[in-house]
């Protein structure tokens, strides 16, 4: 049994995109096992069990991961992830990997690929609601699929959004107010909000959407009037639906689930899309352990490890 | 973030039997936090995900355990198990735990807890079917908790019975037909069976039966007239009712869920038990996340680990 304990470094972007990509097209052919997400709450947290397998990939294993917001002022990150991989031979477990940089790596990739599918253009002004780990993640994942021309970044803190530029001198990068980030052709919303922040008024004709944030019941960014306007979709609807950016509006009779106008596996084997460049496309993020999976294979190549005697 | 290679060794089985009795009582209390086990299937097996959470013990986890009959020939245990520990404070994982032999153990306490309370008297005969390291396990977690006078066992290969016997030299023991290891006053069933081996007609009453092989949907040991005639206590209902001994006679109309008698965690508590030496008691273990839990929350204090970079 190995133990990965820095298994994100020096991994290829691009190479992580197009894994995550293949997983979402095994979804989408109803070829994963994969069972919604299993919590158990704690008193400052919970954490979050994610079992799952690819078998064209021959690889089956369990993301576990804890939320707990109370952590960053005593040192630690928010969230903090572990996955481990088993044999499908033979059930030994093969790999223990410290998946908290995997974590947003995946996500990241998720956000790409939607963002390749659905932009209305190849060359984006990207606008950025939240300037954290994950925005970055999103930043440097997307790069890989479009090309970025501009990018327009707003943080509660303003000194969180000039220090977040400052990482992107390659690029036009500005902190500006809320309703001039969505002015832009890519708007990623990646902040724990549980309070619509994003106005439907300000959102244009033709924008993409990535919902990131939303990973939890009661968590929202958005106005749910832009729900009701845009072509929603997500990776899987049984999570979207408990824990994704519409599980509020959902709740609450603003949407419903017979709206989602499909998964993410659909629009990557071409069942789905962009209509044309006017329409408002939405993807609906809440993070799949089969990304888990498919990110596991490849840093399990590259990465360091350490061996572990088992059994 | 520790890794304990070999964390069974050394522990104190009595400690563990007070351990799972405690875990029992907490589950028994609705104190504890346990969603049903999720499945992964392979083409040769399958892996199980058991995460859990005994807030009383400031103890939360995942144990991952797989099934895999085809590993022996190519020696490896057909069952290999992870457990995972994570700090309830800050969701950040602790210790991860070598937990194949942990869930032999763990699996003997429960059938030994089991007998403290339903036994006949505390001088008894112990009949086995199947003499492998389940086995083992029932008879070192019982003699901790009941005086044994005599040990009976069955195996399907007779020679596998004769060199269980003479591990226990202690102890009279012997290897006999299938229906004389049913004339007994505690009966221990541990095989990986699929149609009934123990008749109805062979069991006394005032018998108590620890039925501990069947732990997937199609496993049984016994035949299904024996759980009409007994009371029948369970360690989770949901659990045996999809892959506990009752789950082929529940889904075959011989049995219905409202004849469980009731939860170990109630007989531990004291609100359910043996009502008088002439009744035929059952306990249906299945095997739950909290005695996993409890096993690991000993074995971290003494076991040997070492130290794994994290985050």
């Amino acid at each position: 049994m190995h133990y990965y304990p820095n298994p994100a470094s020096g991994l290829d972007i691009h190479e992580v995109n197009v894994a995550v990509e293949e997983a979402f097209a095994e979804y989408g052919r109803g070829k994963v096992q994969m069972p919604p997400k299993v919590y158990i709450t704690f008193e400052h947290g919970d954490f979050r069990t994610m079992p799952a397998a690819i078998p064209s990939l021959s690889i089956g294993g369990v993301k576990i991961v804890n939320v707990h917001p109370g952590n960053p002022p005593i040192g630690l990150p928010t969230v903090l992830a572990l996955t481990i991989i088993l044999n499908p031979g033979t059930g030994i477990p093969e790999a223990i990997l410290n998946a908290t940089a995997l974590t947003d790596l995946r996500t990241g990739a998720a956000g790409a690929i939607a963002s390749k599918y659905l932009s209305p253009k190849k060359s984006v002004v990207l606008g950025l609601v939240g300037s954290g780990l994950q925005a970055q993640a999103q930043v440097n994942a997307i790069s890989k699929e479009l090309t970025i021309r501009e990018i327009r970044v707003w943080s509660r803190d303003e000194k969180n959004a000039l220090s977040f530029c400052k990482k992107y001198t390659n690029w036009e990068c500005t902190s500006v107010p809320l309703e001039k980030v969505c002015d832009c052709d890519i708007l990623v919303t990646t902040t724990p909000s549980r309070k619509p922040l994003i106005q439907q008024e300000w959102i244009r004709d033709g924008t993409h959407i990535n919902a990131i944030g939303a990973d939890a019941p009661g968590k929202q960014e958005l106005d749910p009037a832009i729900l009701s306007r845009a072509r929603v979709f997500v990776d899987d609807p049984v999570q979207a639906i408990h824990s994704g950016e519409i599980n509020v509006p959902i709740r609450e009779g603003l949407f419903t689930a017979d709206q989602i106008a499909g998964t993410i596996g659909e629009i990557v084997l071409g069942m789905k899309g962009r209509k044309n460049k006017d329409e408002l496309t939405l993807f609906d993020s809440t993070g799949l352990a089969i990304q888990d999976l498919a990110i596991a294979e490849i840093a399990m190549k590259s990465g360091n490890f350490i061996n572990l005697r088992f059994p």
